[in-house]
């Protein structure tokens, strides 16, 4: 029932999913049968492919997290977290309150054995054609040396499993690029990450290398991280506004990617952008599945307690 | 002797000063003479326009800004800051190593009365044709709340006097739109900024705000000020790499602006970026006037002192 254009969008996206993949995994849905329905009816869902657990609640786009989440015990976003910490359900995604997504991440699942702070990245388009990922990007507004440690960490493993990149390189946001510069987070952090061998560390990155090839994992708190990546959504709109048609600027529409995965906690759940369409809801379900079959969290895990 | 491209660029932009210019001021040039001279000749710069101060070091680009500053007294930053200091001149410019420039501005010269922290700010182009500040962008790389309620101060008297803003609306940057949302910093300087009568505080401002109009005067601390400078500076190179020409991106060719101020010291003290080329040094030139004419320093006191 989340985002704004749920749930039709959500079924075409099913039906997306459906039509792409071979062999799909059973698909659990949380939404008020009288929408529902209709909806799995009109696009065609096969009842094998489906199962639908009836919901009488929906929590707001503008909703206070914690409090929505206490209040409505039987809206889909309740429901849903309730099932994934019993385990009737191996991952979760939604469209919706992204806060109450985060505070049902960290609440109803457990963190990663070893994980301080669960944390979100986001991906970031590069010039030559790749894909970078930087992390946190607002989970972590205020963050110590450690927990940029263990982002560079689980960052890295998502790099390889998930975004396909070998040997990822480590850079830390910084304001300059030799060791030492940087707020007192950034100067602290550095020493870490270099002696840090699960990690490629490469050393610092400035403001100008995010679209470069420098780093493909960009470690910083998640208020530079939240900035950062509203102003990269922002230079889609900015295109559109500008009347500028390009490819590369079309990399920053970033509903097309599906959502972005919480880190860290013991079960995947990926929070998708309120305006999400079908494509962004397939895409969320292909990356739910990639993370399960490669087992990225228990990876995540066996690097962390190296 | 600053700058990439100095001291011709430096000279030639000179010479577009004096052609644009009505009853300009006196310019006072430090440089080695015997690559200066030859270049005043060439540009036929008159010898009552400017008054050439014989310098005999260099500092570079890279060099190590307190160490080059004590080790070489004869070069053109250390003597230029020494006239500042002493009255020589109103004003002081260039190109050269920043590090240098900014240690020259806090130590050579006092800070205006009431100011904790000196601050450097950016312009950020708006998608409405318009022109906002965004401060700090690098000097304070860690800040107290009092520091950005200065700063905020500090950017709206130059948006008023040199941006031409009537009425600057002041806001924080940060990760939502809400009171009471943001990192401890942004949290506690909310208030401070809600509480000031010398400026008008319209809230919090995000990512996506930065090139919006919802805010002139865009206030945080140093170091995600200079991420999200280096990031808007690399949208040109962007545009450049992947062939889009378009007149609002060419905005974000930032050498064409001239110069950032240093706020807060008691003398206009302009840095400039390291590949200026003349535009950009007539511009400085023309900044610096703009800030004796208006006496923008004095009304910052003024100001701060309410």
């Amino acid at each position: 029932m989340g985002g704004d254009k749920a749930p039709a969008e959500v079924i075409a996206g099913i039906r997306r999913y459906l039509d792409q993949t071979e062999d799909p995994s059973l698909l659990h849905l949380f939404g008020n049968s009288e929408v529902i329905e209709p909806l799995l009816e009109q696009q065609n869902i096969p009842s094998d492919r489906i199962q639908h657990h009836a919901t009488t609640e929906v929590i707001g786009m503008h909703e206070h997290p914690t409090r929505a989440l206490k209040e409505k015990p039987n809206s889909s976003l309740a429901i849903g977290f309730r099932s994934l910490a019993a385990g009737d359900i191996d991952a979760f995604l939604s469209a919706g309150n992204t806060g109450a997504m985060l505070v049902g991440s960290l609440f109803s699942i457990q963190p990663l054995e070893g994980v301080i702070r669960p944390t979100m990245g986001t991906i970031m388009p590069k010039l030559s054609g790749g894909t970078g990922l930087i992390l946190d990007v607002g989970l972590n507004a205020d963050c110590k040396p450690e927990h940029l440690n263990q982002f560079a960490v689980m960052g890295s493993v998502y790099a390889r499993h998930i975004l396909g990149i070998e040997h990822p390189k480590v850079g830390l946001l910084n304001v300059g690029e030799e060791e030492g510069k940087g707020n007192l987070l950034a100067q602290a952090t550095y020493p870490l990450l270099r002696d840090n061998t699960s990690i490629h560390f490469i050393g610092n990155i400035e403001g100008r290398d995010l679209m470069s090839d420098k780093a493909d994992v960009m470690v910083c708190e998640g208020f530079t991280g939240n900035i950062i990546l509203k102003m990269a959504e922002s230079l889609y709109d900015m295109a559109q506004h500008q009347d500028i048609q390009h490819p590369f600027l079309n990399r920053f529409h970033f509903e097309n990617y599906g959502g972005t995965p919480v880190l860290g906690v013991r079960k995947p759940v990926i929070v998708g952008h309120g305006i999400s369409g079908s494509l962004a809801f397939c895409n969320m379900i292909r990356l739910a599945d990639q993370m399960l079959q490669t087992d990225i969290l228990g990876k995540m895990a066996t690097e962390l307690s190296r």
